[in-house]
C-alpha cells in the first residue's frame, strides 16, 4: 500500500487510478455514499429504492442540478437534463433534433477520436460538412479560427474540447458566427475549468469521467434548441420531452444523479468551485509534462505543446519493451490504468477533477525515476 | 421503529417500502454493494472508478448475464444486454429495429398505461395495429387468445405482462403464430417467476422495480432478430451494436449493471431460484387479495380476480378521506409508498421479489385492522 495513496485517499486499499473512465471519484463523496446507501437519513429506506416523483428524489434532482448552474453560472436560458444512453447517444440526439428532415447543415470540427464517432452517427441524420479534421497530423492539435471558416446558416458547429484518446484540449471555445448554436462534447473535461454557458447552444457530457459514475449524461441546452425536433422522433430522443418534465419524462438513473449531485457539491464546498478547481488541473498537468519535456529523448508527447490536454497526459516510449516495464513497475508502485488507448499505444494519464495532487506528484516521481534508470 | 421492519431488514431506521419503482432491493444485496463501495476488493478502487473495458469490470458484467442466463435457463440463441434508456427507449428502439422502413405490420395487446406508451411510440416507428384494447373496463384484466387475432406475417406481437399502474398481469403468454416475434415489457415482473424464453422474440425490463437500481434495461433478444434494423438507425438504438460488443458498444452504467448482478445472484443463491420465488410471490399476493376479499365492501379490489398482478396489488376505500386516512396511518405504520399512480388513484401496495414476507403481514395485518375500526 502506497503511503500518499494512503494518507490522501485514508482508504485502505485503494491505488491512485489514472483510468481514463469510468475513473477517480472524490474519496469523500464515496464515503457519503457508503455511508447512506443502507438507508438515507429520514428516508426510510437506500435512495436507490425510492420513487423518482418522491420529494426526496426531485429535491436531490433540483439539487444536483442547482449546483451545477451555480458552478457555471448558467442562465434561465438553458435547460440542464439528465439523461442515459451516454455521451453516444448524444451523437444522434443532437443532429435528430436538430437536423433531421430540415434540410439544414451541421459543420463537424474533427481533432480526434470522439468528434469522428459524432460525426458518424450525424450522417445518418442529414446533411453534415467536415469543415476541419486534424488527420493527418495524427490528431496532435486543435485548429486555430483562421483554419476553418463557418457556414452563417449552419445547424450548428460541433466540436470535442477535449479529445479523450489523444490528449488534445481547446484552450477556448472554436469561432463561431453568432446565430449559429455551438455544440461541444465536453465529457473529458466538464467541470474541470469555468465556462461562459452562453457562447454555447448545447455542451453535454458522460458523468464517468470528472462529474460521476457512469450511466448519466449532463445535457446543457439553450432552451431555444428545444423546438426543433421532428415530431416522429423517439420520446427518449427528444429533448424538449426531458426538458419539460424536469429530467423525470421517465425514470432518470437516480443513483447516478444522486453521485453526480455529490460531485458538484464537492467541487462547490471542498475544493471551492471551478477556477480553483482549474488552478490545481492546470498545476497537476503543468507536473507531468514538465517530466515529459525534460526528457524529450525519453518520453514523447502525443499533442504538440499548446494543444495538451489539462486532463489526459498522452506520450509514448522509446520502445515496446520499455512501454510494459513502464506499465508494469508503475502498477507494482500503485499508479493503475496508466496503459493507452489500444487506437493510439503508448501511456495515457487521466488527471481528471479527483485525481489528488499526490496522486501527480507520484507519478512524477516515477517517471523521472524510471526515465533515469532506463534512459 | 417497526419491529417487523428491523428483523427483516436489519437495518436501522428502514421500512416496508411498496414503492412500485424504483422499489425495495434486498438488503443482503445493499450490504454488500455498501461494504465493498468505497474499494472493491482486489481491484484498488470502486467499481464506479474501474474501466469498463478492464478484466474486473467485465468479469462482473458476463457474471451478471450468466447468472440471468442461468436463472431463465436462457439459450444462445439469445442475446442478454444491458442498456441505458429505461424502457421508454425500448418503447422507440423495438419498431425502429424491426418495422422502421420495412413495411411490415406490428401488432400490439393495449392492457394498461404501459402497452399504451409503447403504443404511442411505435406508431412514430411505422404500421401497427390494435388487435386487442381493454380500455371499456378501464383496464381490469388482459385478453384470452379469442378475443383477438394475431397475423401469421405480424412483423411482431407486442404485450407487456405486467401492468404496474393497473395491476393486471398475464398469468401465461399471449396466444402468438409460430413465426411471429412475440416481445414482452416485463418491466415489473422479470425474474418473478420462471418463464420459457424460446417462446419470446424480445423480453426486456427496466431494472428498478424487481432487479436493481434505475438506470440499467435488460434485453433478451433472439439473435435473428438482431439482423433487421435499417442502416441509418442510431448507432444506440441498434440493438446489434450491443450485442456485438457485448454491451460495452459505449460505456455500460457499470453501477447498475454490478448491482443487478447481485440481485440476481440474490436470488439463484439465497431464494433459490425462479420457482422458489415464484411461490413467495404468490403467496404473499394471496395474503393480500385475501384481506381484499374477505372485506368486498371496504376495500375495492381493482383487476378481475382472475388477471390480478402477483407484484402490485390495486384497490380502493370507500372514500377519498378514508384513502388519505389510510395513506396516512400506514406510513405512521411504518408501511411508506403505498399512493396508487395518479392516473387511477386509490392505494397500489408493490410486493416486487424484494418485499420481505413480514413486510406483507405486516400490510396484511394493518388492512384488517383498519377495515375493522373504519368499516
Ligand atoms: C470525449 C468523449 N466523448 C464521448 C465518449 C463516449 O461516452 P459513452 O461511452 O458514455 O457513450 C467518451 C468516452 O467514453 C469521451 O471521452
Ligand atoms: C411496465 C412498465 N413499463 C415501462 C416503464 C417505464 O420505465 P422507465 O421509466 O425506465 O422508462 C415502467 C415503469 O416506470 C413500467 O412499470
Ligand atoms: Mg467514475
Ligand atoms: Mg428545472
Ligand atoms: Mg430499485
Ligand atoms: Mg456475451
Amino acid at each position: 500500500m502506497n503511503a500518499t495513496a494512503t494518507d490522501s485517499n485514508a482508504i485502505t486499499g485503494r491505488v491512485f487510478n489514472f483510468s481514463a473512465g469510468p475513473a477517480a471519484m472524490p474519496a469523500p463523496v464515496l464515503k457519503q455514499l457508503q455511508e447512506e446507501l443502507l438507508c438515507l437519513p429520514g428516508a426510510g429506506a437506500s435512495l436507490m429504492e425510492l420513487s423518482h416523483r418522491g420529494q426526496v428524489f426531485t429535491d436531490i434532482l433540483h439539487d444536483a442540478e442547482g449546483t451545477i448552474r451555480a458552478l457555471y453560472g448558467i442562465s434561465d436560458d438553458y435547460a440542464v437534463l439528465f439523461l442515459q444512453g451516454g455521451a453516444a447517444l448524444q451523437f444522434s440526439m443532437i443532429p435528430a433534433n436538430l437536423i433531421r428532415g430540415n434540410g439544414k447543415t451541421a459543420q463537424y470540427l474533427v481533432t480526434g477520436s470522439w468528434a469522428k464517432k459524432a460525426l458518424g452517427e450525424a450522417k445518418k441524420e442529414g446533411n453534415v460538412e467536415v469543415i476541419y479534421d486534424a488527420k493527418d497530423s495524427n490528431y496532435d492539435h486543435v485548429p486555430s479560427p483562421s483554419d476553418y471558416k463557418v457556414r452563417e446558416d449552419a445547424a450548428y458547429l460541433y466540436h470535442c474540447s477535449n479529445e479523450t484518446i489523444q490528449g488534445v484540449q481547446f484552450g477556448e471555445e472554436p469561432a463561431c458566427p453568432a446565430g449559429v448554436p455551438l455544440v461541444c462534447d465536453a465529457s473529458s473535461d466538464l467541470l474541470s475549468r469555468p465556462l461562459e454557458i452562453n457562447k454555447y447552444g448545447i455542451l453535454y457530457a458522460c458523468a464517468q469521467k470528472n462529474a460521476g459514475p457512469a450511466g448519466v449524461t449532463v445535457v446543457i441546452i439553450r432552451r431555444d434548441l428545444l423546438d426543433h425536433a421532428p415530431a416522429d422522433l423517439a420520446g427518449y430522443m427528444t429533448y424538449k420531452n426531458h426538458a419539460d418534465n424536469d429530467s423525470m419524462w421517465n425514470t432518470p438513473p437516480t443513483f447516478a444523479v444522486w453521485a453526480l449531485g455529490k460531485v458538484a457539491r464537492w467541487l462547490a464546498d471542498d475544493i471551492g468551485g471551478l477556477e480553483a478547481m482549474q488552478k490545481i488541473n492546470e498545476q497537476k498537468a503543468k507536473r507531468l509534462y514538465d517530466v515529459i519535456d525534460s526528457h524529450r529523448e525519453f518520453y514523447l508527447g502525443h499533442a504538440k505543446a499548446e494543444y495538451r490536454s489539462k486532463m489526459n497526459v498522452t506520450f509514448n516510449l522509446p520502445s515496446d519493451e520499455l512501454l510494459g516495464k513502464f506499465v508494469k513497475e508503475a502498477a507494482a508502485n500503485e499508479l493503475a490504468s496508466l496503459k493507452g488507448h489500444r487506437s493510439i499505444g503508448g501511456i495515457r494519464a487521466s488527471i481528471y477533477n479527483a485525481m489528488p495532487r499526490e496522486g501527480v506528484e507520484a507519478l512524477a516521481s516515477f517517471m523521472t525515476d524510471f526515465a533515469s534508470k532506463n534512459g
